[in-house]
């Protein structure tokens, strides 16, 4: 951290890199070969008692650029600016926080797109599936080299609040505070559904080349946009569409065509599926859908939730938003029955937000207020 | 008709093509040339008086053959053989019922895979887009042919109950009944958003050729597939999809990688996607799509719907489903609403049923039931 542009900020932030030279045992029975690296920001100070850190993880699409600018000229802060920084709710002048880049992602941390070292080549189809539990035991890995013996709290919306609850459940000792925001014990059958449709546009791209585009110097793009355009509806309530663009036309008239665009909500699809397409990867896309599809902690209990939770020591918060459809209320809700049915300590609130599944990101009052009051009352 | 197959079966039916000698002005302000022919089934008798027919009106991927079997060998009847038949809701004992496949459609009626008079070439993309309003016209030429001035009802789930409303308000003398199910007065922009994706699907798909893909030889499946995978999404409950598949594994256990599929709900979505792709004209999905895109009959009022069916003389049914959230009831609700506020006779009830948006093809009791009563009231 260089200097905050605003006294809420956390400032110019510089990425590091963390190389691990123990091969990785992952979930689906194969080997992540050393060395591999995981991408990751901190921001705040680690204090003597090496008790202040908290772990963010990210959703889908996110990486380790959670907070902050990389730069003076940057525009855009990280993903969680609205939650993370000197004063907020997850106040960087009390906590140590630490953002990474998930396995398997393409921002910096060893994904499809690094080179293995075993051919000299691109990974493409060939990166090794990662599961929920692989990321949670990698960033364990990553607490033993920070000197992270235990987390203040491990922290994520959606995906990453599924990586927070797997880490009360895989390390109960190393994690006091699990919060885990607009997530689900596990995925639906509709959930599933939406992403074998983002995974069936991108493997019948013709530009995909099996996941071996790589090296033929393509993209699939058509395949990321659909994929982006249908998860972007799935993140948005229905009010919020209507809100935001109702059946607001493009241009002043009807064209009746298909070459033009008629209405203002197919214009900002088609906006967000093209810039999706040109930054980020698709064999990533696919391995953090399936790392979606395969959560699912319970199973080991037969489907138990409370006796997979039993094992547990943290003190759980848990917020969803009313509006929510990818992951409803009432998904969280799984989860808190569950923790009570294990006499666990937790904290709900569900929030009036007509953001959909993206109110996790927004600063909306409520939500900050809560989240901030939850965090303050952690004791270091 | 030749023979019934059991007693409640129209039995064995014979499409029949009308072809029209004048070309039709379309709202988008071209022209569709003469001769174009618009195939349809009937069942049941017209009775002297000429007061007794009913037009069934399809919606997005449907067609003319709305009941009974093209064949003794043929194993699935016509897609609302639930609703229409010998003592059914829609009783052909008591009415003559004609239903079509709308212009554009690919089963028959002029659309972009029938030769355009003028070029002597497959209309493909060529084909002009046709509204609902373009749709309500065409069917009231077809019933001109057949000797019918007025409808005793116009029937239609979905962008079908579209139909019937515009029948009410384009053609107020001609029109008794009108029976809207699982309708809305025009799509939300979640609704415009589904759609968009799966235009793009089909429209990025390399064996598109622009829509000229016919021409070529080739069809492009990967788009139609995935069109039609969004679709299914949307036609289906959340909890249907819980019920029906929940997190099933298609195999006994996960295979951790992205060749075979892994839940059953996978499975199901990619064999409807590939059965559709084969089966149904890409052009046509994009023109069924816009015309829902479309319809929004209260434009014309500056938005205020009761004014708009202000000119409306049928006496109204409306119907919907708990849990259909692509035309949810609230949706019915406002077209409930403006009919009451314009003073019309309406029914209105929602149906429980899990099924979602397809819900209107089922045979759920308390909707056939309802369905029958109000069906059996009307006077010849």
């Amino acid at each position: 951290m260089i200097q905050p542009l605003n006294k809420d900020s956390v400032g110019i932030v510089t990425p590091q890199i963390m190389s691990f030279d123990a091969p990785l045992l992952l979930s689906c029975g194969k080997t992540l070969a050393a060395p591999y690296q995981i991408i990751y920001e901190t921001y705040g100070n680690l204090n003597p008692q090496r008790n202040n850190a908290v772990l963010i993880c990210h959703a889908l699409s996110g990486n380790h650029h959670a907070a902050g600018y990389h730069s003076p000229e940057d525009k855009k802060p990280g993903w969680w600016d609205n939650c993370i920084g000197p004063g907020k709710a997850i106040d960087t002048q009390k906590f140590f926080v630490v953002s990474i880049n998930n396995l398997g992602g393409c921002n910096g941390s060893t994904g499809p797109t690094s080179i293995n070292p075993a051919t000299n080549k691109p990974y493409g189809s060939s990166f090794p599936i990662v599961t929920v539990e692989d990321w949670v035991n990698s960033q364990a890995r990553l607490a033993d080299k920070l000197g992270i013996n235990q987390w203040a709290a491990v922290v994520g919306g959606s995906l990453g609040g599924m990586q927070a609850l797997q880490w009360a459940i895989s390390y109960p000792e190393r994690i006091r505070n699990c919060i885990a925001i607009a997530a689900a014990p596990k995925l639906s059958a509709q959930n599933i559904a939406f992403n074998e449709v983002a995974r069936q546009a991108i493997i019948s791209d013709p530009d995909f080349f099996g996941g071996e585009f790589q090296e033929r110097g393509v993209i699939p793009k058509r395949g990321l946009m659909l994929a982006r355009m249908v998860g972007h509806i799935t993140y948005l309530s229905d009010d919020a569409m209507r809100e935001k663009f109702g059946r607001d036309l493009k241009n002043e008239k009807l064209n009746y065509d298909f070459h033009n665009v008629e209405f203002q909500v197919e214009s900002y699809l088609r906006y967000q599926g093209q810039e999706f397409s040109g930054r980020f990867d698709a064999n990533t896309y696919l391995l953090m859908t399936k790392a979606l599809d395969y959560f699912d902690p319970a199973a080991k209990h037969e489907g138990d939730l409370a006796a997979t939770l039993n094992i547990a020591k943290a003190q759980f918060c848990l917020m969803s938003f009313t509006t929510d459809w990818r992951f409803s209320p009432a998904r969280s809700k799984e989860i808190v029955d569950a923790l009570v049915a294990a006499k666990k300590n937790v904290s709900y609130l569900e929030i009036d937000a007509p953001q959909g599944h993206d109110a996790f990101l927004m600063p909306i009052p409520r939500y900050l207020q809560a989240f901030s009051t939850y965090m303050q009352r952690i004791t270091l």
